[in-house]
């Protein structure tokens, strides 16, 4: 039993030169930085990779989708039934990792988790049907929503943090079933049919909330009084206090909200850090918001964050608002005339910074020191 | 002109031991912290009024709403149309001041505009038609409303920064008409026909937003592919970076957003700063959002900020969800065994510090000198 939990024979085929991998089985990988801000729309085969057990190898031709909990009409349906019974949505989304950017979280204090980069987000087009339409079909609409959740289970077997359970997780029934929650259970990924790696043959896409919600290979969706039993609601994306260890963690996890939408955020992609820079240089990154915002302003810093300037901001999201659900991207032409903003400094000198603010007003924290916690989550402190 | 402009021999009776007046003409007052944290829902006369000019004084008997600019058909709206043509419809929100706690920004370098401490916001109940209801009246559905303004001029001619002219704002046309964007044309005020000081006889409510943008007797709506063209839409309310001075300012009016939405705030109103501590003693305070995002925790420090614990939140607003207008407060009951926090700090060390995070997981940035800017604006730092 355990061995066939762990069996990482059948995992799919990988393009592996096109990653950074954090972690082999279960596999977890994230693109290059440079890789990672050649497109508007990631390639399939370039999306980050956050696995939580052995990839389930799926029969579509039996797969059964479940509905079950507070509903008044339990459901099962097929891969064809959803395909049919239900409206085609396609949006554009990107999702990104709660423990984006843990590694300079740890490198501060050491976390917990599996060690990432600043690229464990990638944006793509999803199409399949609304959660939306399944739940009004299972009867789940005229209760309070307010005080229930959607939650899912995936059919990966085996996730070692949990004692071999399937991965799981909720959401709110108020995201699931608002208009403009645009929560989507996928079938395609840029276009084609979902790849393994991505949740075959059927996906939550919760766009702007953390990427641990939607959950892949979708086994089951329960409607409760509860968040997720699952350890990984419970226990784990969580943004504890800094004085929580692990000691004293168990007396704070009912106490600290599961997280759900994601902070501002940005990251400096191109230079890369330590090479070497000639004027002129062009300074290159993504920044993202979650719960449909606007990015609406990057600031750049080439002093380590005493003087700023702006960017220039490439938002390809159109909106409208509060549905932003892409990454924009930002760029910085580094010419000897910006130093202006830092008079008598030299080349050598540059300590290159960036934070992002959206149209919430709400901007990057300073210093990772101030919002280290336990679990490494939602580093989205200043980039440099 | 100037004379009858600046004439403010006819302002309402206010209860002026009820405030902390920051400026006397116009009149711009706030409760006193302790005050403000007595009652979820603000009594108003000690709600704190910002105004740019003297309160006109105006005969509801001849009023008239007029509605302008990109609409299918024009309107010009009595009161008595406004109350019997459009449903009325009664929300519970907080209005804050983009300016609140600017003399702590200033403290830190001066900034320009009316000082504000911890309480230039309050929360009252406010009953109106909804703006989208009129607009739809106006046929101004159905154009691309991402491109679009609903902007707001109000009948208190004689705005020392703008030359004289009335007051002025927008906000965009996606919020005017978003079904769960509540925007009111607001009547009443907790109950009792609007007070003077308040907008009488009718005022915007767009909550979630910055104070500014709910312009008080209004006069007119001009639905245009502009944002207002108002001082306190091009000018004010922006969060220029901090290389922005008086010398270059008007190089940047253009590249920086005009505020909207507000951002994750919160604020220590007892023990008042420099009171006498003997243990135990309560902190109280309050945290509030943007864009109806929730409060879902504030944290306290003893310590200045070095070590952190949960307060215990009473967040009377139940939502729903996108939909928490309100205040939320904490309180903190601070006895010996809290000291564990903090190992051998006595009570004369005590530093309390507070911040708020929200349910996008964003939280208050900790210094005032990395979000300073020119207008003094969004001072969201963490409260000490
Ligand atoms: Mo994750
Ligand atoms: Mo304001």
């Amino acid at each position: 039993m355990e061995n066939e939990k762990n069996d990482y024979s059948k995992e799919p085929e990988r393009k592996l030169e096109q990653f950074i991998i954090n972690c082999k089985e279960p596999f977890n990988a994230e693109p290059t930085p440079s890789q990672l801000i050649s497109n508007f729309i990631t390639p399939t085969e370039n999306f980050y990779v956050r696995n939580h057990a052995p990839v389930p190898d799926i029969d579509v031709s039996t797969y059964i989708l479940k509905v079950d909990g507070l509903v008044g009409k339990a459901l099962s349906l097929t891969m064809r039934d959803i395909k049919e019974r239900f409206p085609k949505v396609t949006i554009t989304a990107h999702l990104q990792c709660a423990g984006n950017r843990r590694t300079m979280m740890s490198e501060y204090k050491k976390v917990k988790g599996v060690g990432w980069g600043i690229a464990s987000l990638s944006n793509a087009t999803w199409s399949g049907c609304r959660l939306r339409d399944v739940l009004v079909e299972a009867k789940a609409f005229g209760k309070d929503l307010g005080a229930l959740h959607a939650c899912f289970w995936g059919l990966d077997i085996g996730c070692v943090e949990d004692n071999g359970k399937p991965y799981g997780s909720s959401i709110t029934m108020e995201k699931a079933m608002e208009l403009d929650g645009d929560v989507l259970l996928a079938y395609e990924m840029n276009g084609e049919t979902l790849t393994r790696d991505h949740g075959f043959p059927l996906r939550v896409i919760a766009p702007g909330i953390i990427g641990a919600r939607s959950v892949k290979w979708l086994d089951k969706i329960t409607v409760s009084s509860n968040e997720s039993e699952s350890f990984f609601q419970q226990r784990d994306y969580k943004i504890f206090h800094n004085g929580v260890d692990w000691h004293n963690v168990s007396q704070y996890w009912d106490k600290t909200p599961s997280l759900q939408e994601l902070s501002v955020q940005s990251a400096i992609c191109l230079p890369a850090p330590g090479s070497s820079l000639y004027l002129p240089f062009q300074i290159m990154g993504y920044a993202t918001s979650g719960g449909g915002r606007k990015i609406e302003r990057v600031d750049i810093s080439l002093d380590g964050g005493v003087t700023w300037d702006y960017s220039d901001l490439m938002n390809e999201d159109k909106g409208p608002v509060n549905k932003y659900w892409s990454w924009a991207f930002f760029r910085y032409n580094l010419t000897a005339d910006k130093f202006q903003f830092a008079p008598g400094m030299i080349e050598k000198d540059i300590q290159i910074v960036c934070r992002a603010w959206d149209n919430s007003s709400n901007t990057q924290p300073k210093d990772v020191k101030d919002i280290w916690n336990l679990r490494g989550v939602m580093n989205n402190s200043w980039h440099q």
